[in-house]
């Protein structure tokens, strides 16, 4: 996969993208990641790339011809899917992410402070991705989120060390916690059934731990997730210990 | 505000750190920012700071006693909030971040594929923050967006150019779209009305489309938005638009 990033601060980019998962994959050949200044695309010797907004107000606002030059010259007559970062998005999820990891080619745009001149939101751009609802100085950590994500994805990325992991996106529950040893720390004990060694005992400990914790922080995710009548039951009671609590 | 960040990658965090508000905010004195490699406070040669999970199963599991350590040789007598980043944590929201940014110390926690030991979730943490319903390698890119939506607001670091900014998630609605010059580009045109002079008539036609947006991509922010008559008027005549065409 070939992920194209424009942004105003490419040197936001160089921790994330050359350390873990993102910097083994591009070591693997599973993607190449590449981020280039808008600012190389101003056509102008002061490399100015926004503007004052039409009808007034405070704030500069990205002009239309950096970005449109920058996507084409990237993109070169394929035609991948354009990403702009932008609070007004569409919420970005693991399905979302699933989504895009099916993709060759990915060019994300990235603001600063500013806002987009409107017709690179209409004109030029196939997807408005948010990471929340929550107010960022740019784009680029939303696009190095959504990177990541993506990456892990791509086949061959992760090792079978990392591909373990129970992601509580993928089955639907919140994970059950985890111990490790010591057995016991500063009084704190890791429960009995843990060290039992009854494998069947521990799954449904497990089991049961992940529906609970859900319930408890998620109730959300199990009005989609398919239970089976045991877990149905489980939850029952949880509900009815609540209760009478 | 003194952040420190806990992390087995801490080299992620150079791009962010030193680039943009997080590193004006540095040089201003608002904020200091530390990153502790977790591996620091292993406790012993071989830097080892995951272990197997009590009662099997693939993947790794962060101890406990390098956490504990690290968070207490970080805080040194004080009792800050102590943040873990995680998929099960509360879902992040700018009124989480306006919550933040009126602390004096945070502590963020990153882990990285593996699982925490319970422990540390249950008698070392303060909060549990998730960025969203996305599988991330680590929490290290949950932590950096925190940090510069909590950082962003903190007094003195959004100068005069950058603080107009009409945060979607502050007033509570989508931002109305901006144009820049040139008015006319590749045959699209930016509306009349901006270019009018007219600023009764501009502020109606902005506030009318924040509506209009915020009507079309996010009619959960309507419900709790305190509308006026003329705007549940504006949006009567939207829905029945609509449903017209």
């Amino acid at each position: 996969m070939n992920i194209h990033v424009l942004s105003l601060f490419p040197d936001m980019f160089s921790g994330v993208f050359g350390a873990s998962i993102l910097k083994k994959a591009q070591e693997k050949g599973a993607v190449n990641l590449e981020v280039t200044d808008i600012r190389t695309f101003s056509g102008n010797k002061h490399n100015q790339v926004d503007d004052y907004p039409y009808g007034g107000g405070a704030g500069m606002v990205l002009k239309p011809e950096p970005m449109f030059s920058a996507v084409e010259a990237i993109t070169a007559g394929k035609q991948p899917r354009i990403i702009l970062m932008c609070p007004q998005g569409e919420r970005f999820t693991q399905k979302k992410a699933e989504e895009l990891a099916q993709e060759t080619e990915l060019v994300f745009l990235c603001g600063h402070y500013e806002g987009y001149d409107e017709r690179i939101r209409q004109h030029l751009v196939t997807d408005e991705i948010s990471i929340g609802d929550f107010v960022l100085t740019g784009g680029e950590l939303g696009a190095m989120t959504v990177i990541d994500s993506v990456v892990r994805l791509l086949p061959g990325v992760l090792g079978q060390e990392d591909s373990h992991i129970q992601d509580s996106f993928s089955t639907g529950l919140l994970e059950h916690p985890h111990y490790t040893r010591p057995a016991e720390f500063r009084g704190m004990k890791v429960p009995d059934v843990l060290l039992s060694g009854n494998h069947a005992k521990i799954e449904q400990w497990r089991e049961e731990q992940s529906l609970k914790r859900t319930f408890e922080r998620r109730p959300d995710l199990l009005e989609q997730y398919p239970l089976t009548d045991k877990q149905k039951l489980y939850l029952e009671k949880l509900k009815n210990n609540r209760l009478d609590a």
